[in-house]
């Protein structure tokens, strides 16, 4: 119990902030005289009393000197309790349990599904909800990236220590001033695209709405045809921007603010990610042209737009690209497990770790080439620490083989092949639309078994988490300590 | 010229030897009186002159002293040409190119994927030419990843130096008569395969030539329903058992039979595999019973037949495993990417792979929850080669990330994204059956367009090189060497 004091205290004054961001859609089903602002103040008071109880029963347990453990410990449960929290108005807004969790935690971990059918229609109380926890869950995991995993060591995330300093068995101290400029930088993005969204010819609450579920990318609409509603290029562009903007590290902003904005593009991760999705994007986009006769420009921003939100793991959509062809069904399923890159909102692999990878395996084909030659791998210009290969190879296999796994779970519900193993991979990548009529971009995640729900968001979590977060508990050592 | 030499030696060799081989189905043609036998005799005499000329002329080159370089060269120089040259039997009998060498490369890269439509009425010439060929490739990976790849440190495979001697220079010298000795053993395996099914009800030929594509872990048959042909459980039973035998490190084999027969379940290897193979299948044929009402022992068997087909990478049929419903369509997927042991004639990722991985993902656990904790990665009781673990992963990521893109190149040939992808995962570990109504488990490939013919006939060269054999020769630094 002295162990979990701090945990639980963490955990209870995060909830009682979710509980205070209850009142926010509250006030806005009240200004539009729309009844669910009872549901939404209902949910804040208890969730508010409940955290607030929690960090009361909790308190003086030495919550400022979290250990590893306290940290892995701490992730997890805030992750799992806050999604869980969140999925009250939901219930109360008349989704079963299933339905309500699902939402709630596709949106806390921008994963961006959706299990509500007849968005276009709904009071604006409810999608803002749906949107402040995509935003919410954004800047959580950019927080999470940069002060907590680096420290954890989790899939080879000790290269972005944000200090150069040694892991270090403080972490709160620091780093708060980072996390009040990682803030400003977020609030600032967000209403950045919401007036680019308004120019754009949204209105204020949708330009809102979407700002918020596209610098989180997450990816929640306010329509069941997504960004198709528009069929706007205007839109489309900012958004494509905006998707990017949040898919990109943040620590990278500060530099730049901080003096050296060339600095973004020496940045080896943002130049790789950049030079991927327009290169992919261009030639998909001239692809589409000729094979459909649509005009270039048209082509160039469909396929970019859709490009961009599948590899920054938005999931916005802005037409059914399944229905052009073989070749992007089997392009878009493959871009599923790209990702941003560390430290952003986006999820996935990331590209980083594709970075690593290209070095291991390139330095394994020289040494098999030339067997006694010694080969230094480098990553942006410095030596890669040692433990990093092995960490970033474990994470790749360990997500592939989640994949795999959940695939199978899902197959066990009853769910086709395309639609178990393309739901997986993109709840795993925290993306949004899947593969076929069911769970692909035209689709919704409705008519899902409900096993499977449940199923979808333990992968949703697991990836958000970066995996080991959550399979370091099973680990019996972890509790013997 | 002085560097190609010693490698267009060998291969000049082994194309003689082929044509030589050519020789046995023109004796059955000619003993049943089918005129196919000219075609086979032409193919010989062409085959064996064209060796023998590139062999002659390339004498003298220094052919017993292979470098590192050599041998890789040499490996994929032999396996490309002389599934060329066992192309053209087909080519004579009326297939066209790319169907002719598709069938080819099938056959010795023990795929056992097939593009001839109506095996029941062929004559016995072309049927043996088929199971020779698996026959052939079969003793032909045995010696390759028990003589040469460990000494290149492919993907690993340095784990299982048949001598506990470094890397030399010299590769030929003392193996030879560990290749006398595996030899012994492949034709002991396939006659006691071939005697079985004869007592199991078999014709003569059709037991030989099943025995031939059963211990090779091949999966050609002479009949289009595959082992469904024969609707007979000691049939199937027999076939288990020896492609299990084939899918064993067949260095196992030796040590047995120098004394120590009780060493087979001591290898980690072998206990892991048996083990993983029999808990699946039971857990299926248990699962399959219960939904569909077969008997317990029907069910047990078809899935156990199935499962140990996927896995050994054999690809035998008995009935159509994906009617079973989508957790057995999932199930069987994931399976296609297993293997059997290393050193055996299957192929796949291959079991000691997925041992290394598990040993290193929870180490890299430990190291997560206890960071300063000094972790000894152990495999079969000793400490793990330094460079295995990286091997190992390079070889995974790569193994994941060419199934990506052949799946890319086949969408583009138009085939619809399960059967691109169940078809590359197949080819590149050289399994046979796919998904989907084209490629699954009652298709058969000769509808796939001709460009996705090439596309999976180079998958499965790569995959059965262990990919790095073929990937190394793009490096400039190979040939700068």
């Amino acid at each position: 119990m002295k162990f979990l004091s701090p945990v639980l205290h963490v955990t209870g004054l995060l909830i009682a902030g979710l509980g205070i961001a209850m009142l926010l859609p509250a006030l806005f089903d009240a200004v539009r005289g729309n009844p669910d602002w009872q549901i939404f103040v209902v949910s804040a008071i208890f969730t508010w009393t409940f955290g607030s109880l929690m960090a009361l029963a909790t308190r003086g347990g030495g919550a400022m000197r979290l250990s590893v453990r306290h940290a892995f410990l701490t992730t997890a449960v805030v992750w799992i309790s806050l999604s869980a929290f969140s999925a009250l108005p939901f219930l109360g807004l008349g989704l079963d349990y299933d339905d309500s969790l699902f939402e709630a935690v596709s949106g806390f971990t921008t994963t961006g599904s959706t299990v509500i059918v007849g968005l276009d229609t709904l009071p604006p109380g409810i999608l803002l909800w749906r949107a402040l926890l995509q935003w919410i869950g954004g800047i959580g995991i950019v927080v999470m990236a940069i002060i907590i995993l680096p420290f954890l060591r989790v899939g080879g995330m000790q290269l972005f220590h944000a200090e150069s300093s040694d892991r270090s068995e403080k972490i709160v101290a620091r780093p708060l001033h980072l996390v009040g400029f990682i803030g400003s930088i977020y609030v600032g993005l967000t209403v950045a695209c919401a007036v680019c969204y308004m120019f754009a010819g949204m209105t204020p609450f949708d330009a809102m709405c979407h700002a918020m579920s596209t610098v989180s990318t997450g990816g929640f609409a306010n329509y069941d045809s997504s960004f198709g509603h528009y069929q706007s290029a205007r839109v489309d562009w900012f958004a494509i921007v905006f998707m990017m903007a949040g898919a990109l590290p943040f620590v990278a902003y500060i530099k730049a603010i901080k003096g050296a904005p060339a600095g973004l593009w020496h940045d080896s991760q943002i130049r790789t990610f950049v030079t991927f999705v327009v290169v992919v994007g261009l030639l998909l986009g001239v692809w589409l042209s000729r094979t459909t006769g649509l005009g270039v420009g048209e082509s160039v921003r469909l396929a970019m737009f859709n490009v961009v939100s599948i590899v920054t793991t938005t999931g916005f959509v802005d037409g059914d690209y399944t229905l052009w062809g073989t070749l992007a069904v089997g392009l878009f399923f493959l871009l599923t497990f790209v990702g941003g890159c560390s430290g952003s909102t986006a999820g996935g692999i990331k590209i980083y770790r594709f970075e690593v990878l290209s070095i291991i395996v390139r330095s394994h084909i020289r040494r098999l080439v030339i067997p006694n030659r010694v080969v230094t791998m480098r990553y942006g210009g410095r030596r890669l620490p040692p433990d990093v290969p092995s960490s970033v190879l474990a994470f790749l296999a360990v997500y592939i083989g989640t994949t795999g796994l959940f695939t199978l779970l899902l197959a066990a519900t009853g769910l086709d092949f395309v639609t178990a193993l393309s739901s997986a991979a993109q709840a795993i990548g925290n993306v949004g639309p899947g593969l076929g009529p069911v769970v692909g971009p035209s689709g919704n995640y409705a008519s899902v078994p409900d096993p499977a729900k449940w199923v979808l968001s333990a992968a949703m979590l697991l990836g958000r988490l970066e995996l080991f977060t959550l399979i370091v508990l099973l680990d019996p050592d972890f509790w013997r300590g």
